[in-house]
């Protein structure tokens, strides 16, 4: 259980045996326990007070299907919260591989100003300059680096994005293939790593190195049992295997929460022309790969290559938030369009949510009008140079809103919406309103519920398990689509045949609970109140066509949601 | 004691019996029990559900010298808390002689989208379209309206900083003689007038017309005494009188707080050139009036009407804080280069504070060069304009750092610090901290007290009753200067003459500290923690020359200074 700590500031670097306390935690857990432990609450995000913390899940580093997913951490810029971004790809694996329980980056930029990124391998690890690569956008970052270092590396790095204190920057890692974009997307954790002047971190580890496990038999039966329901899930093994996460395109829009034209409908007329079964069908014409595997093992390999007109890689992987956020919130319904803009935001290192939020609210202002494409990419591109507007949109949906005098903003603690209207899918909208890190729907997302979601009584019951789970899932580096198949019962015998423990049925629960708990005790120091729990007030009173939803959950449902 | 309430969106206007609760209350203090009764606390400060009140002071109405402001609130949108913004000029005297206790705009838009403007008079009152206004600056909105509803008239209209929802826009009232510009400046009031599109209130009573007294006899004595204080005085008598607030150039420079080049330095080395005697010199050099009064029977005159080196009007008033804060604050020592950053702020209805140190942020990004006034003004010409460089300046500090990447930010609870550094004036520092108003100077300047001011102790002791009998003030109608004579005997005299109470010396102080309570309570309930009531975190490691003071009084001084 070895740390790595680096600070820009100093240039010290040690490894060091974790805290007593940090035991028995991984991912998000690890992330909520680590922010109390050392990062004051009140300090700015982006000043030296701040830091950030890598930490792999639980069950990282075995190439076990959907399982090797990366946790990062630090106060967000964006919520000024506690924030958790998790991804896949093979940052958590090779951090696994290179027996790191977390790495955590400290300090202010460099005394001299200047650019550095940091690289770990077996012998240890030492801050080199990258002032050469300041200015490039994360592709050319990551063909220099792999240049340099060669194929066997992972990367976490960030764009101009992340340069410019962007609070939509993310900190971009490569997928198995060494493909970009896994993005650990959401809050401007890359933000915290720009005020740092660390453009990057290069994990070398050439061959797998799977951390011991101390009931090999067991893990071994339980990873097959796993593996099987996995297969046996129509989810897993037809629905995401062949369409990603597009397919989310028809449930939403059928369902009437599918943001259009800056949440002011549900329902787009053009969904038809962006559902999964469009982009499957042109992607595949053009010979994309349409079913990828993002980490090593995925069975269920929802992530895809899309090719545009010209046959070659338009953006990997191409996502339903994406796909609803820069394309029927921005009233476009051309699936070369929104790759493009998805694209230029990989490159830049931006949260296509959170971005994409803003482009809705800068059309709303008038910028470009809804359904524009070609200028909803020039917008994009001055959000790649840099230009005030592009600054203005790089900074999320509230500052967009406020700068452009627009009121209707969609966001919960800073944080934009994901492609889930809370008004028509109203227990999400709970978990937008009462997760810790601030509106998410990978914090609890409760479409799948067969109920009305319409109907405000009971959603907060439908939102606190779902959050309790995936808060427990994201400790153990799953994604939320292994969580369709890894029962409590397989996490039980996972855990404790890697570790040694005794949990019970109830850890994975009990897990996710304690989690929430840590955050939200941040977020309390921080001086966070009731009234960061709310969705916001126009969605109180602006009914959401086709269902003429508004969000009428009320207040002391979210209140009291965590109570014991 | 009736108050007239007009709601834009359905356009019923009334006039209505003030509720018993708000008997006793004037200016600051009605708009905090108004806020609590009437304006729920977590409401978008730019929806429907915020209100303004326009509430004259206890004493207003008898042109007694630095007595007739007129205080404006509502729910902020530049900090998210309670508001008060009171400003000199005729306002006030004319709602007292129209018999108005208070006037309160609410509701949304009207339904049509279009602008409106209220007309005042002793008939009654009326919306009336106000389109043909839209887009003007306040130069040119005063002149139509006067030439509309001729020169008796009172004005409190927006720019275009408040159509257009700047965070820093203010509501510009006339002066005695029609001249521009008092402004209720601070917290971005405009905003919110400007998201009802309530383009202006006109408020129309021709000859004086003071409200009754009970004891006349004790109020004539009791204004003598206050007279001759204020005639005895030599700040009051002389230094205003010959200087205006410019006379603080010198003593805030001295003492190493003047804010220069974006709060990076407390002395500026073009003092000299921008200090009262320069101004002074200039002005009276061009034939200017260097001693004008704002408001009908003001014996101090600290405004002027400052002319350019055409001899024509440049600006009226200029003031300290606008001579620091677009002045040493930007670099630039030009008096003419201030004027003109100054008229063009004046004119959008643009608060000069918040701007200007929105404005030396920007230059700290690169935007322009410290002490580059021609561009300093193209940036303000932006500002006009609306370009998305001039909507981010419009929008303040705090966003300008937020989408400019810069993280030295002068604020606090989002409101920029007045022209005196917190690190070097502690005790003013404490009342920027603690101020349920954010960061402002007339909220408790301790400057004058004859105390080490970069000594952290003691300095919540010096803010504590500064606050206080500002609170007081403000809730009188009284000028910050009319304080320097207004001593507790004779706001007993006159109150209890005014009304026939009975109240003692201790009523200022004391109806000072309740108002502070009502607004702390206002901002707890909207969300406000201990950590609102913080200078930056930069401060407290950034040291200020030439003193090299950090701000270090310490959390638990702040966090008990109104403790019982």
């Amino acid at each position: 259980m070895r740390l790595l700590r680096a600070n820009v500031q100093t240039g010290i670097i040690s490894y060091e045996r974790a805290p007593e306390g940090w035991k028995g935690l991984g991912g998000r857990g690890l992330v909520a326990r680590f922010l109390l432990d050392e990062v004051p609450p009140q300090c700015d995000p982006l000043g030296p007070n701040n830091k950030l913390i890598w930490a792999p899940g639980l069950l990282v580093g075995y190439m076990l299907s959907s399982l090797d997913r990366i946790s990062l951490g630090g106060k967000s810029p964006l919520t000024g919260g506690v924030k958790e971004a998790n991804a896949g790809g093979s940052t958590g694996m090779r951090m696994a591989w290179l027996r790191l329980f977390a790495l955590i980056i400290e300090g202010d930029a460099a005394e001299d100003g200047g650019w550095r990124l940091l690289f770990v391998d077996e012998d240890g690890a030492h801050f080199e300059p990258a002032d050469n690569l300041v200015g490039l956008g994360l592709e050319d970052t990551a063909l220099r680096l792999i240049d340099r270092y060669g194929g066997k590396i992972s990367i976490s790095a960030i764009g101009q994005g992340g340069e410019r204190l962007y609070r939509t920057a993310g900190i971009t890692h490569l997928d198995k293939d060494n493909n970009l974009t896994r993005i650990s997307a959401r809050g401007g954790l890359g933000a915290v790593m720009g005020s740092k002047h660390l453009k990057a971190v290069v994990f070398n580890h050439s061959k797998a190195n799977p951390p011991p496990v101390v009931d090999k038999a067991l893990f071994k039966e339980a990873s097959k049992r796993y593996i099987k329901a996995l297969q046996e899930h129509p989810q897993t093994s037809e629905v995401y295997t062949n369409y990603g996460t597009a397919a989310m395109v028809s449930l939403c829009n059928t369902l009437g929460g599918m943001p259009t034209r800056s949440f002011s409908s549900g329902s787009f007329e053009g969904a038809d022309k962006i559902s999964g079964e469009a982009f499957r069908e042109i992607n595949l014409s053009r010979g994309g790969e349409h079913t990828h595997a993002c980490m090593a093992g995925c069975i269920i390999r929802c992530s895809n290559v899309f090719l545009g007109p010209d046959n070659e890689m338009a953006v990997t992987p191409i996502e339903y938030e994406t796909i609803s956020l820069m394309g029927s919130n921005l009233g476009i319904d051309d699936p070369d369009v929104i790759a493009r803009l998805n694209r230029i935001a990989n490159d830049i290192g931006v949260d296509t949510i959170e971005v994409g939020a803003a482009l809705g609210v800068a059309a709303e202002a008038g910028v470009f009008e809804f359904g524009d494409g070609e200028r909803a990419i020039r917008v994009m591109e001055e959000v790649r140079e840099g230009t005030p507007l592009g600054r203005i949109i790089g900074n999320g949906a509230v500052i967009t809103g406020q700068v452009l005098g627009v009121t209707r903003i969609p966001t919960v603690k800073g944080q934009a919406f994901s492609a889930y209207d809370p008004r028509a899918i109203k227990g999400t909208g709970v978990t937008y309103a009462t997760s810790p890190q601030g509106a998410d729907h990978t914090a609890g997302l409760t479409i799948r519920a067969q109920v009305d979601h319409t109907d405000p009584k009971g959603q907060a019951d439908l939102s606190r398990p779902a959050q309790y789970k995936m808060a427990g899932y994201d400790s153990l580096g799953a994604c939320i689509f292994g969580g369709f198949a890894l029962a409590p019962d397989m996490v039980r015998d996972l855990i404790n045949a890697r570790y040694g423990w005794t949990v019970d049925n109830d850890y994975l629960v009990e897990l996710g609970r304690k989690t929430i708990l840590l955050e939200r005790e941040f977020n309390r120091l921080a001086g966070f109140t009731a009234k960061d729990d709310r969705i916001p007030e126009w969605m109180t009173r602006e009914p959401l066509a086709p269902t003429n939803a508004v969000f009428d959950v009320p207040d002391e449902d979210l209140d009291s949601i965590f109570d014991p």
